[in-house]
Parts: C-alpha cells; structure tokens; sequence
C-alpha cells in the first residue's frame, strides 16, 4: 500500500538491521530468513511411472490439446490460478523509491496473503526498470504464464497509465491494488457508516487527503458508487479546476469532483463535510476535523501514523477508521484483494469491472451484519467469511457484466 | 529437451484430448488438471502478531535494510532459491513450435523437479514473444526476482545467442538446460562407459546426429573434457568447413569439430567411429551401426523413438544408452540440472562455468560407483545420492573457479 507523501523516520529505519555476522535481535529479520515462500508440487514425482504422465512422455499429450484448442491452458495448467504480483520498487509501502530488489519482501508478502486469505497461488515479479512503456511490454510477454495481473507499489501519475494500456493489451484481469483495493474498502467501510447513522451516500460530502494512486481511485470509485460530492486535496490544496499546475490525471480529477466548487487548502474543503479520507500521510489539524459537519466520518488510513490521531478523531466523529490494526475499523486492503482475483480467476474474467468491486465492497460491507456498531463497520482480516463472501460477488458480478468466461 | 528434428506424430497425437464436457480418459489429462503445482507460506499468517512481522508494519525493516545493502535480498527474500523457467514455446519437445501457452504443462513439470529432485523453487515464465532481443530484455527486467535462469525449449540457432547476451548483462547463474543438462548427463555416462571398457576420453572418437542445442553443446562440452575427436552431422550431413550453408554458430561448431576432416553423410563418419550420440529424431541404419569400431558406444537418446533401437544397438556395442525410461542407462536431464541450480544457488554463483559442468558430470558418474556395468553407467533419475553429490561438486566447482559469493 504506496501513500503518496512519504514519511521518512516513521517507518522502519535501520537500527536493528543485522550486522556482518550472526542474526539481527529483531523478530522480523528472523521470521523474513530465506524468504517466506516456496513453491510445492501438487503431482506426486516419486517414481517412473509418476515422471511418465507429470513429464515426457505424458505432458506431450496435454501441451498438443492446449496448441489445438488454447483455453485448455486454464483447465491443465496452473495458469487459472496464479497472478503476477508486480511491481518495480518506486512507491513501496511509505518507502518511496526502494528499486526492485528491496521491494522483494512487500511482494512476497503480498503473495502469501493471496494464497492464505484467497487461496490464490501469486509470484512475486520486481522489475529493473521504471519506464512505463518497457513495464507494459513486459508485462504483456509474461502474460501467457499468468491468470491475472496485481500491480503493486508503482508511484503515480506512472501507475494509472501503466494499468490502463496493459487493461487494453490483454484479457486477463489486471488490478492496481494501491488503487482499487483501497477503494473498495473504504467504501465499504463508508458504507456501513452511512447505515449505522441513517443516511445515504447520495447525501454525503467527502473530502479525501491525498491526490496519488489510492486518493484518485478513491475519488473516482466513491463518485461511481453514488456519493453526493468527493474533493480531493494535494500537497498544494484542493484540486480545482482554475490550477494550472495539474498533470493530465488530476486535471481529469478537477472535471470530475469538487462539485461544490473549493479551492484553496484541504481545510477550506473540509469545513462542513461529512466524510474525511485521508491517504497522504500529512497530519489535519484538530481544528480542521472540529469544523466537520456533526456525525462525521473520519477515515485516516495513513500507515503508522493517521492523519487524524483516532483519539482526536473521536471527538468530533461518529464512525473513525484507520489503517492501523491496533485499532478498530482497520481499512485493510487483504479485506478485498485476495477475494477479487479468486473470485475473477474463478470465472476466467477478461476484467475486474466497475460493477465487480462493487459487488465486493458491498459482500465486504455485508459481512458485518448485525455486528455493525462505530467500532465496528469493517470486518477483521482474519474474519473468515471475509474471502469467500467477496469471492463469491465478484464472480457473480463477473457474469451479470458479461465478462466471465465460464 | 527438445530434438532438433521435429517428430510429428511420434509424440503424443489428441485422440484422447478431452472433448468439450468432462474429463477426458487418458491418465496424463487427469493428473494435469489444475496444474501441478502451488505457491505455499513458509511463515505463519494467522493473525495479527503474524502479519505485522510477514507484512506491515515489521516487513518495512527489512526493505529498508535491502535497500541500504542489496546482497541481503539473497538473506531475507526467497531470490536466492528460486529460478525462472524461461521459453518461447518453440522447441518443445519433439513438438516443435507449438507457443508459450501450449508449453506451459512442460514448464510446470520441469518446475516441479526442480523442487522434488534438487530443493529448487522454479516458476514458469512462458513468454509471449520469439524475438531474441525481446526475449532477453525481458529477462534482464525480471532478473531481480530470481536468482537463476534456467532456458528451456527455445528453438536453435536464437538459444545460443539468448543465452549468450544473458550471461553478458546478469551476474546470475543462466543455463539453458537443452543444452548443457544434456550435455553433462552424456559426459557422466561417456566417462562411465570408458572407464568401463578400460579406455580414456582422449582415445575416442564420437558423431553426434544434430546440431541444435543439444548437439552443438554436447560437442563442445566433450571437446572441452577431453575427447579424442567429435563430428557433428545435421540434416544435410557432417558439419565441415568445405560446407557453404553453415548458420554461424555451425561455422565455429566446423573450426573446432571433426579434426578427422569427414564430409558427406552422417554414415561416413560413422565408419569406425567409437561413440555415436542421436539427439536428433532421425534413424541410422543398422549397417552404419554395424560399420562402427569394435567395443562402441551407442547413445540414441531421441524420445520415444530412439535413432537406434537398443536392440539393434546391441549386437555392435559394448554400452548402449537410451533417452527412455523403460531401457537401462536414461540419459534424463533430472540427474543434472537440480543439482547444477541447487549448487549454484548455495554460494551464490554469478554464472555456470564449463568447470561447475565438467564436476556435475564427474559427480554423476561417480555416483554410480561399484555398479558400474554395460548397463549401469548413469544413475537412476530416482537414486536420491545424485542430486547431493551433484550439489556439493558443483558447489566446490564455484568455489575454485572463484564465481562463488558466499
């Protein structure tokens, strides 16, 4: 989960980072020795006879039958099942640009999180390049091997132009999880604060801190799912129509939010609003979020620290949300993730629509049922219904969008 | 493995590929089904202790120290076990050009011994292109994910220079397994045969049928460790230098082959040869055979039809060996390539060296030991010293030539 400001210091750092010799102390360089993946075998190759259907001379049968009829690769292959984890290191976690080796960790970790919540198989694939172009092309030639795309940790404006030309060059579902994953979450999320409180999205105004992958494809997904009005801020201010430092992406966002017309700093727009979003890692002063409307719904997902202090945000909120599991309403992108590509790959969709994430923000939302409370308006990670509720949305959205397969 | 010389018909055939409901009968479609293998965690993720070590927040520590001092990705990723399995799907087999997503099923299999036989993770990476610089830009960008490459069923003469150009821009082990597997199980079982019949690789003389990649490597490769002569035949005859139809790479195979100084047919040289090795698909006549010198070596390594059949090879030879799995003495790559990676990958080698090779193959013979008889001269792909023996020679080998990292 890339955030757009950066924020060195309050991640990591490295004085616990192991030395020449020995172990470091610190739990995590331990648990991540020797990576924390493998690959197994799901045939037994324990003798000829075995090696005789799972290799030569028997795999030659298999290989002609796909040459003849090429969508048997998804029924006798693994390719239905495994999605390219990639990335190329310039937004890592609040990282920044950490290129593509130090970036291994979060891709693996990403990988085994599809296969424990979604029961997706996922390849990590870090790569030695940024260029956008060379991205694509790349990505379109290992397609072949691959049910489904996750692109991962690639820094804007990069990132949106990158998703849209591979969605054009191939039929596999390709999904920028900093973007979309976040997005279905969170409306999910603002969804249930939205029922616990009475109103309709229609009749929220929301503003969101952060122009990068995850504020615009927020934005853009709120608007699709109904809201009433979404501004969105950057380092420079709400992002309206009379800037003229827009690049082409946030020039789009200017046509298409701040209905209400702001201009000026995050806090002019926030005076009023119903909903704060915040994915930039900046901090809102307390004052800001006094000026809400009353019930309002604070969101400040930046990782470790929120926008909001969730203890201020709890003075003036109804519904608070972070990114932060040590506190409730986490927004979570293994919330979605792993259920959308199972649920894709399941029905071998051409793509992840519109209408598919929002059948899993809504099964996400949905799981919490009567447990809905403030502090709880998302699910738990580990609440196992999670997975297959979302699974099973998507790839009934999937057929109702004419875009599955089977 | 593939063949030079395609096939048709030999492998294979789709009379019992599946029809368009249910499963088809042939035993080789129901093991295929979904695949034959999975991604798995090594580290636990079942809660949120777990997760913010594997993940965020503790998985940040270890970016940041990868991103200070990059030879830890081989420390705390899984970079440094796991290799890409790389085609272009065309060579597969004996089925000649049948496309990446057609290839899949061998690639899977060749993963899943790589992890059975030699501890090796491996990923199939079936690209959709067969330019070679597209091929090997490609594979520069994915290089940081794996800690080998491994070549697999990309068509002669584009393998040679791939591999080449690979070798010249990564400083990980590449390998082009149709090559040099090949080649270092022939060593092994060349070596035993010698020892065998009392005679030293120096007094040899061999024809090889084929010059693709196993041809044109196995030449080289037992020039290299010593043998008295080797002349190469393709389908128009002897590789020589009065020949004006020579593709580059068969001009510097007649610079440094057949010092004997045949041209002509394949027969020609055959007379009073010592070793004939097939990896062609072709068929040598009895009489050729016949015309070789008393106490021959016969390696008709074409799968499943053999260039000479064992029976027939029998009446002139003192050793004979096959590529099947049903004679004695399989030439199989499976004793060669698990054990070349695994060793390779132990010291972190930044290349396979022609000495790592001349080891694995000597590490090979060696195994074979006490049993050594006309036909034990290779090992069985299923005796499970092999891979450890190749393993630790292949490791020292790095160690002396001075490509060892660790």
């Amino acid at each position: 989960m890339a955030a757009e400001i950066v924020n060195p210091g309050s991640v990591g750092g490295t004085e616990s980072a192991p030395g020449e010799s020995g172990e470091p102390f610190d739990p995590a360089f331990a648990l991540h020795r020797g990576g924390k993946m493998a690959v197994q075998a799901t045939v037994p190759v324990r003798n000829k006879d075995d090696l005789s259907l799972a290799y030569t001379p028997g795999v030659a049968k298999v290989c002609t039958a796909i040459a003849e009829k090429p969508e048997l690769v998804h029924d006798y292959t693994w390719k239905s099942q495994v999605v390219a984890v990639v990335t190329d290191g310039t937004a890592v976690l609040g990282l920044g640009d950490i290129g593509p080796e130090a970036s291994l960790p979060v891709m693996e970790g990403k990988a085994i999180l599809f296969k424990q919540f979604g029961g997706v198989d996922a390849v990590p694939i870090a790569l030695a390049t940024t260029d956008t172009d060379e991205i694509v092309d790349t990505v379109v030639r290992l397609a072949p091997s691959f049910g489904g795309v996750n692109l991962e940790d690639i820094s804007a404006p990069r990132c949106f132009e990158i998703e849209r030309k591979l969605q054009e060059r191939l039929d596999i579902p390709i999904f920028h999880d900093d973007q979309h994953g976040t997005a279905v979450v969170t409306l999910a999320a603002l969804r249930n604060a939205a029922r616990l409180t009475g109103r309709a999205l229609g009749d929220l105004r929301a503003v969101i801190s952060g122009a990068g992958a995850a504020g615009v494809a927020i934005a853009k997904f709120l608007l699709a799912a109904g809201l009433g009005d979404v501004a969105v801020a950057d380092r420079k201010g709400v992002v309206s129509r009379d800037r003229d430092d827009l690049n082409p992406v946030k020039r789009e966002l200017a046509e298409i939010t701040n209905r209400a017309g702001f201009s000026g700093s995050l806090e002019t727009a926030l005076a009023g609003a119903d909903v704060f979003i915040g994915v930039s890692g900046g901090t809102v002063p307390e004052a800001a979020v006094a000026s809400m409307a009353p019930g309002a719904f604070v969101f400040a997902m930046a990782n470790p620290n929120p926008e909001v202090h969730p203890d201020v945000a709890h003075r003036y909120a109804a519904v608070v949300a972070t990114g932060r599991s040590d506190y409730p309403n986490q927004i979570n992108n293994v919330l979605a993730f792993p259920g959308i590509f199972a649920g894709a790959l399941q029905v071998r969709a051409s793509r992840i629509t519109e209408g598919m994430k929002i059948a899993a923000a809504n099964a996400l939302a949905d799981v919490v049922g009567d447990a809905l409370a403030p502090d709880c308006v998302i699910p738990s990670p580990f609440d196992e219904r999670v997975a297959p509720a979302v699974t099973a949305a998507v790839a009934a959205a999937a057929r109702l969008e004419g875009v599955a397969r089977r």
